[in-house]
């Protein structure tokens, strides 16, 4: 009945883009069944999230057991996402890396097989922004829309609902994709059409690691010129120097409480995941040809890093990784 | 008689460092002649704002046309350092770069050829703080003391009184520093022993190179991959690739007001100067044997920009200089 | 005839890898019809010395005008690659970048559409060795050989029959290619299985490039230090700075005769080019996780050059881009 | 008498260049004492095949315990530097770093204290061009002659007398310092006026440490795509990536026999001296506003090599430190 709905609204907003009849049919569709494809470190979290308001949930994973305790919530954990597309018309995916979605949208049991027109499809996972374009186009042939909405914040974030997503795909249906993902994050940015949440996510995270990798250096030539590391914090913080990594996040033990620095770099976001969404990064400027000295050197440096044991620690650990060990 | 009880200060806090007699004195000595040496862009605004503040100024520059303003506005401009040691027991110095530093205090006719007993010696330039210990060392043995207080702030800051000071020097003179710089900044940090402003100075420059190319990278990067260089910058400020560069003195035309990339990268803090600045971050950085990969790439990124005529824009045209050109 | 031979010479090759007809069969085949695809100014003069070779050539370019020249030597033009392998056995093909070699083989008009079983298919193009495997699956398919053999040495060697070439590929098919690979070039290289050439290439200019960036910034910094870069290029010749780019290829005018800085970096090897190259590089080594510091800052040096109009330069003038000005 | 004939000699010299008694001198001259400044790995060796030429040796080092061999062999091993030049008019210096130089020649106990007038003064350690220039200078004021002369070449070249010598100084007097230089080396360059043999020497091993780390990446990056290593090497070797790092000291294990990647990076050039040369590439280069981007990069991964515990392996070992380790 949602999906008939939904399809009878497409049809309306082909003829008229003014009347949008998004908000009525979505408050009627609301609270039927939401598939979830993708249930580790974040995608359990989230899902139980959209379980806490209200939405039923059809979920799959492929290792069988990640949907233990979403189940033990009162999911309903199936074997593929094919038999997911075929009970419900809005499936969120959460997926490591480009071939993980490639094969849950387009694999043999893949989501397209079973697609009910008409449906919303989201993808949360962070990927190669041309990927989420051929999803798209894969999704429009089959009556579906796709839309990319990768997410800022880690595992925390996605227990407490304050994740934030970028969001990439048809305008009109934003506030559609803006209902769900409201229950998991508490802030949704639409970027562009479809790839442009992917493209703002890789763009951000590349911004992140250079200024992290920077404040590591800069902290450390602070330490060894015989500064406070506290109060090089708070000079950098008050003057241009400034950045997240500064403020928010220092890679720096003993400057902040609750950061990955203060706990042995243990938490967070991994290197080997930042060194991921670097290559990422690198992967679209050597597509589009567009020069990212800094960028580059960044992913080369976290790429290192993972070949020397810190593929697990917090990507602050640049801090310890450029250091002199204390012996030496 | 503002000497002579700077001198017996000095005496007394030798014997006695809890009783503090600087602000007693310099209350009393406020308003006897201040000594400013280079008089260039921004030493002129500074030595006018301390005119302003009550402070008969005794000035010199190696280009005695550059004291024609001062003097305008009621300065004494004489020919040397020394001759302005010799009549002021507080003297500023604003100056290009270590040598012009180095020349000025301990030259056949600098400061310290002249320099009164307990003189308040305060160098604003930025230069290497092991040549700041140099000159410290080398008025210590004047019985005079040196203070670095290097400036965050370009010329506008400087006109307007509203520079930031990084202080490094004796703590128990922080004090009697303030007095002056007050007159010209806003802000007064102190950092530590003498050689710790330039060493904050340096360290803020190098994470500010850092994240400026780090934004204009990913700001390219965005529009390449089809973003709107404001939502871009919108999401970036409101995430973790957040920084000075992206939310203050972005350097996408057409993103903010009154930045220097909205207009053609004039003004601003000059590309030249940048690389002088990453010049000093080097060298401290190599001598102190700290790796900092991607504060030495910025470095060797803003010294091709000087060889391929960029070296007095705004050190924001970095977009400029990565962007691929319209026409190709 | 040659094609049916090749066919039943692949049958008793699987059943007995011992018994190598190729030889055999290859001088029956050798002057029969060659195909050749792509026209350029590599592509040309490869033909032409196929001709010269007693080859009989039936060719074609996406740009029909490409064609003239040889055919002006006797070759046959045709519209299609399809129409080439509906004539020829052997095939070369020489095409700008990956996705030129897809159509060219994989297109609606293209080789595999037409193919002959028993084909030998050798691709001449510096490609993404991931598509040399996909190429060589997709022939593999339609009972034909793929062999990727890209080439060192650019449109001077191509000329005179000097390349030398890299080949991947089943090792019993080598000796046919090397028949053909040998009236173009001195020099026929095993690399390994399909992609192997592509990835022996792609290492080579990777080494090249950080050869060459090094080399003009390792003499650009004699010259600023006052030595004779004849001398200097001498001293490095010696010693352990030696390498191509300092013996063979110098980017110094008035180093050396005969090489692009002696001629206002006209000729050789584009900088555009090169940055495609280690584009290829940069790709493969993100999908391998492999780091490659200097590789990608090299990457993004020639990139930045390509957007400030050193995009047809030989790629040596990298020692020009880091120069000063000389009015500065 | 040595020193009288070299006074008079520079006498004539100033009035008539064309007369050149150096050779007539320097002959009558030769078995006189040689003095010996620095016994460590690299002089003491260098010492003992002065010795074996027949010289008389006068040596000393800081450390009185150095000078062991050397006196087993029959050197007079005396307490400082001034008692050195007060018995010999020859000295040659070999120590760490820039101070060690500056010490053993202008320090309370240096050569310059008691140096004879006419004395050559031979510094073949690897220090900053300018502090060479400095030692020049200072000598020149004694009436001595100082000449740079720094090594290529390790321990094993010391002890088989096959350095090689990058020679700066005056050119008349490059003779005589070949006469010495000849017993420790098979060669000596002249490269111009004093520090170029500092210069080429630091030219030389910018360019070295480049192609290293170019090799590592290349042969790593080969590995990963799968092609043999001794294979690429020699597609490498044959090709415009060839560079002495690839053929005569290859950094993977296997490829190559008697070079340190044979035997677990031991022996050879420590990653640590590979660093300090590196930072006085770094050091030049800023001064004289040079950009060197791959040196810079390349001076920062030695420098992070360091602080990750491979300061003591050969500089080759940088292709074990970017390589994923065995086990993830």
């Amino acid at each position: 009945m949602a999906a008939l709905l939904r399809g009878s609204r497409s049809l309306l907003q082909r003829s008229n883009n003014h009347v949008d009849l998004t908000i009525v049919s979505r408050s009627m569709a609301s609270k039927t069944p939401v598939g979830f494809i993708g249930l580790g470190n974040m995608g359990t979290p989230m899902a139980l999230n959209l379980l806490k308001g209200g939405y039923p949930i059809i979920a799959t994973d492929v290792f069988p057991e990640s949907g233990k305790q979403l189940q033990d919530h009162g999911a309903q954990i199936l074997d593929t996402p094919a038999e997911v597309a075929d009970k419900a018309d809005r499936i969120i995916t959460m997926l490591p890396s480009s071939p993980n979605v490639i094969e849950a949208y387009t694999g043999p049991n893949g989501v397209l097989r079973k697609v009910k027109k008409g449906s919303l499809l989201i993808d949360s996972s962070t990927i190669d922004p041309s990927v989420a374009k051929e999803m798209a186009l894969a999704s429009e042939k089959m009556g579906a829309v796709f839309m990319d909405a990768p997410v800022s914040g880690g595992v925390g974030a996605a227990s407490l609902a304050k994740l934030t997503f970028m969001v990439g795909g048809p305008e009109e249906e934003f506030t559609a994709a803006k209902e769900l993902l409201g229950c998991m994050g508490h802030n949704a940015l639409y970027c562009g059409k479809v790839g442009a949440g992917q493209a703002a996510k890789i763009c951000n995270n590349m911004l992140l690691a250079i200024g992290m990798i920077g404040t590591a250096e800069t902290m450390n030539l602070g330490l060894r010129l015989g500064l406070d590391p506290k109060l090089l914090t708070q000079v950098l913080n008050m003057s241009s120097g400034r950045c997240w990594s500064s403020d928010t996040y220092n890679p720096v033990p003993g400057v902040m409480e609750g950061v990955p620095s203060a706990n042995n770099y243990l938490g967070g976001f991994g290197t080997m995941l930042m060194a991921k969404d670097l290559g990422l990064a690198q992967s679209t400027a050597t597509d589009t040809k567009t020069p990212i000295p800094l960028g580059s050197l960044a992913h080369q440096l976290y790429r290192t890093m993972c070949a020397r044991g810190y593929a697990n620690k917090d990507f602050s650990s640049i801090f310890q990784f450029l250091r002199e060990e204390e012996s030496q």
